[in-house]
């Protein structure tokens, strides 16, 4: 029987696993829902950096060597932009350009978010659907030492995520609905499992999961929730998922991490490396696995994915 | 004495004569305007051709083997927004986009054009003041046989100036306000000329000269208008000059140049090709000179604003 995955997604990390079910599974069998807290308006155009991360890596156009942008990407226009006395901090790439000029353009033209991702992915060939998390406007700030509050792309780009922080809040999140799609695909028939991609669980995961509807949607679901560790070792693989929490005052580990969702997930995967926290996540009352999680090829993204996949059918055994 | 030109001026043409003056005069010495009914907003963004054009020709940033846009550009921007559906058809380059976009936030942020204008020369190292001919919305529109209306830059580079041209109409110019200091620019004691460069006399020269006030403020001046011939050997240099002449029903010769601009100018100058023509415009009541008007060096356009300038002693003497 067909099965169909819905898999949340940040930016890179989530968009690696989702590449994974991308080439695993049919096209009809995925949806990807990306978080748009990090979402911000620069130089006049809306930027969605999580959404155009999951959009270029499905497109195969992600550039491997920065992980982040597209592949053959040049800086010319934040070159001009520099000497003409313009903000230089978000590395805007002259690629990258099109796809913001494009997306606010549709948007002035009246078009939701989720119509112009549509577009947008299908111009580029995409088989999967891809939904932001919103249609509505969420903005995900970063409470700092300082008492300071910075908007995400501030802390995460212009500061380098310098600032210690000590919480985070989600202006706009009470208000907002989930975007066209994503609850009717948490409500299919065929749904098989909800993965929560390795990506940050404060900035990126908690703004999906905390939209109004979504856990209740995810509850009548009854479907497992299965949740891939973005924690490797003690460490992030990419972006401040491990400093953030030290900063919190957890430890920065795959078993804080199953902690955090404890009460929201069904299973939990670690890697390798961690085999060692598996009875200590069990102890939480979450199955898991443990398998390498670590994606260096395609290969290990498809093969990821399948053992996500197959967690997904003991759980529901 | 020192003495002070003001230049107007279209795009390409009139940017190489500007330049001439610029390389010529001391800053202090020279006021540029430039015509802005070709601007028009395009994917978001307003876009100011004939300015850019002369802004980037003043920083030596034009690039000299297209002959428009800017040196080492590059089209990574453009051939991604293609991929992704978008509008293709007017040739925005990565680094020519900064201007864009540096110039659409400006003036989102409430400044005018003109402030735009000076705040991105400055940037570029601009010693002599570059004004828009106004702050507010001018739009050149085309009048072609077939009855169709089309707003400039579809006519030029769209439709590459394929339909037949049967007039022209200046679209806001009747409530246009000349921008701040060109009126100061026509009225200062040290005036010395005001030269027409050779751009096109009906959609980059006469917006500027329709202009409410400005043929007042140029006979108040007191002062030589002096144009110079944008056709030679009935050709023009750039642009459609000539075949707009043809389908306006008048001959594509420097002559008819000088006939249409009869009552607004005090001398006028022919390229040496067209020595035979300085009988015929003098016989319109136009002192004339004959010199080389065909810009190919840097020599050549500081020659030409040489003669121009000695030309406007004579016609001051």
């Amino acid at each position: 029987m067909a099965e169909h995955i819905v898999a949340l997604s940040g930016g890179v990390g989530g968009a690696k696993l989702a590449l994974g079910f991308a080439h695993l599974l049919a096209p009809g069998q995925l949806t990807v829902i990306a978080n748009t807290g990090d979402d911000f308006t620069h130089l006049g155009l809306k930027i969605c950096p999580d959404l155009d991360t999951v959009m270029y890596t499905l497109a195969d156009l992600n550039n491997k060597e920065l992980g982040w942008g597209q592949a053959g990407e040049t800086w010319q226009f934040l070159d001009a932009l520099e000497k003409l006395g313009g903000e230089a901090w978000f590395r805007l790439g002259d690629r990258d350009m099109a796809t913001h000029i494009r997306r606010t353009g549709l948007l002035a033209e009246g078009l939701s978010l989720s119509d112009t991702t549509l577009m947008m992915c299908e111009a580029l060939g995409i088989a999967h659907p891809l939904l932001p998390m919103t249609d509505d406007l969420v903005a995900t700030m970063v409470r700092t030492r300082s008492g300071e509050e910075l908007a995400f792309q501030h802390y995460f780009v212009r500061d380098r995520c310098e600032p210690e922080v000590t919480g985070f809040r989600f202006q706009g999140l009470e208000n907002a609905l989930p975007a066209p799609g994503v609850l009717s695909a948490l409500g299919r028939e065929d749904l098989a499992a909800v993965v929560i991609c390795p990506s940050n669980p404060f900035v990126s995961v908690d703004p999906i999961l905390y939209l109004p509807g979504l856990m209740q949607a995810l509850k009548d679901a009854g479907r497992p929730v299965i949740a891939v560790s973005p924690i490797v070792g003690g460490m992030a693989i990419k972006g401040p998922a491990a400093k953030m929490m030290q900063e919190l005052g957890m430890p920065s580990s795959a078993l804080a991490v199953a902690t955090h969702y404890q009460g929201r997930i069904d299973g939990f995967v670690l890697d390798e490396a961690d085999a060692d926290l598996r009875a200590a996540v069990e102890a939480l009352g979450i199955p898991t696995i443990v398998t390498k999680t670590v994606m260096i090829t395609l290969a290990d993204r498809i093969d990821l994915a399948r053992s996500v996949l197959e967690f997904s059918r003991q759980l529901s055994a």
